[in-house]
């Protein structure tokens, strides 16, 4: 695995009930997945050559992240060690501008959007869409990094000027935003998990509940959805695609990850097969497993950190009172507004288990 | 943790989510623990020096066997660091002899038994309840080891002859078995999960099924039983007492152990909160989590090793198949009879959930 970040720290978990061995490839050694015992080597995940040594003797490759060097995948896979996603599909969630075309191309309903190279092309976007209008850089974004809203011209060249391709999107009013997880096989078959409903501020998800509070139709198209662009893009693996539904009750595909995914967690106790399993399962081409929740009701919380080091570690006794609450921290630094950790609650009503788990976060101290 | 077999490693995998930091004393460099990661230290636990020598350091000490110098805990203990369970309370578990008479001084219900030093000793005991009689060694047995089923004089003999302290106990008309784990911290709290009905054969659990197929009354004894002797000899951490159940519907005690414990692999799936994640909780005196189930029935089935070399490794692919199957894999040889996994399947019908983790364990080839 390429990158050893929680999400690495999760698949080992996982990759400890089936005696797989996961390797990572870490930016340091006090990396998540590094401090659970993951066998790993140090080296950038952009740089080739660090990738393509990294791969030598391991069986399959896969990703922690999409920041990773798609031509060192592309030789690795050359080179006959399988890359699940493939390099080819994972540029879906490498380049956002690609993404949005192609999909468009194909007939997949995406947000209103325009590649921007100039203050007049925002201008021109803003003239048939309205300001504000959110940029997004085409490559290298996350958690809200590189995403801007602006009002007007002024802004728009201020963003503009940090260099970078960047692509113009029409400021929607949202209803609500929903992630379906898929795990696939590279031989084909796959399964999707319960359509999440997931709430983000500032670009990073807060809190989720599963099943998404929205019509059966409406989970069944997105479900549907879901299914056919993963299978028509070929990627393979655990696959989050991030939705919009408008106001108007629109289904807009808004992003991919391609790997275990913010908006999973809740799967590791409240499903039958948690998405780190799936993707170890998905990645290795072998059976997947159940993707069936094991309660009515299932939320999870993030804990982003507050600045105060180790604070929710040493809060972690005091939240675990709370009823059901299961306490996920990461070992990493608690720097502010940093993902440090989650908490899963299991219910019957999701306004319930959703209101135990901010209560155990809040107790964490990690809630702003 | 002293002990680096697979209750370490999946101890290890509950240490993961609780960002608690997990070191082991393993045997060697391939113990199961050590193969997913665990920090650990090689030295022998009957030896006092070793296990003293890796507590320096340590914030508390926990057991993942019972086969640990008894004098070493407490001198560590002594030490100032606090050991889980009590060196006192861990000599129920140790001496099977001791935990036999105390028990039956302080009134709790145990199998007829008696200390037999000699031939004349066990021809005695038969004389008042028959032949044949089980013959077990007070100290250092288990899955089996140190049991013995004698039929006549002769036989007696010849296991007595093998030295060591051996107790009498009567050959029972068996209902059942029973096994309810307690998780206690040191400062008193508790809770119980709900009773296990364990089969063991040749004196190794081979399958399990939670909630027990038993009368709700007797559930509610063998739970109240648990909780009170557990807290009587002052036990804490996770504590598995294991029981009979008579024909005659007599609920005794048969023994202890005091640590996670085979018959608790369910909860990882099938309760809010494992038995690995409660004890750890438990050792570090932090609140503990809720032991409801997460399914009408759960049923786990060991995966014994055939003595073909990787063979379930080879076959779990395949074995993936089956529907709900969790199925965790320790890392380890596969010697004829060992346990080297185990499959635990949810669902709303104990024998239908059992009927699932049977197939899936013999499609594994552990199944014998």
């Amino acid at each position: 695995m390429v990158g050893a970040g929680q999400l690495a720290r999760m698949t080992h978990r996982a990759a400890v009930d089936l005696a797989v061995r996961l390797d990572v490839l870490a930016a340091t050694d006090s990396d998540p997945a590094v401090l659970v015992g993951a066998p790993h080597r140090i080296g950038d995940p952009l740089d080739e050559s660090a990738v393509v040594v990294f791969a030598d003797g391991c069986d399959v490759i896969t990703l922690d992240h999409e920041l990773v060097s798609n031509e060192a995948l592309q030789r690795i896979q050359r080179g006959g060690i399988p890359v699940v996603p493939d390099p080819m599909a994972l540029r879906f969630a490498q380049d956002k501008l690609f993404a949005r075309s192609e999909l468009h191309a194909r007939g997949y309903p995406v947000p209103p959007f325009a590649r921007v190279d100039a203050v007049a092309d925002v201008e021109a976007f803003a003239t048939e869409h309205g300001w504000p209008v959110v940029l997004k850089v085409s490559t290298m974004g996350y958690d809200g990094r590189g995403v801007e809203i602006v009002a007007g011209t002024e802004e728009a060249a201020a963003v503009l000027n940090r260099g970078g391709i960047w692509v113009a999107e029409e400021m929607l009013d949202l209803e609500c935003e929903l992630a379906v997880l898929v795990a696939r096989r590279p031989s084909g078959d796959s399964v999707t998990y319960p359509v999440v409903e997931t709430v983000q501020r500032d670009g990073i998800c807060r809190e989720l509940v599963m099943p998404a509070r929205v019509s059966e139709s409406l989970q069944r198209d997105a479900v549907d959805l879901a299914t056919e662009v993963v299978t028509a893009i070929g990627a393979a693996g655990i696959v989050a695609v991030e939705m919009f539904v408008t106001t108007g009750g629109e289904l807009l595909i808004n992003e991919f990850a391609m790997r275990p995914h913010n908006s999973g967690h809740a799967t590791i106790e409240g499903a039958v097969t948690s998405q780190f399993h799936n993707h170890l399962r998905a990645v290795l081409d072998w059976p997947l497993g159940s993707t069936s929740l094991v309660a009515p009701a299932v939320a999870m919380v993030n804990v982003l950190g507050t600045g105060a080091e180790s604070a929710a570690m040493r809060n972690l006794p005091a939240a675990l009172e709370v009823e059901g609450a299961s306490i996920h921290l990461y070992g990493k630094e608690e720097r502010l507004g940093r993902k440090i950790g989650h908490v899963t609650v299991l219910g019957t009503d999701p306004d319930e288990a959703l209101a135990r788990a901010r209560n155990a976060v809040e107790i964490l101290g990690g809630f702003q």
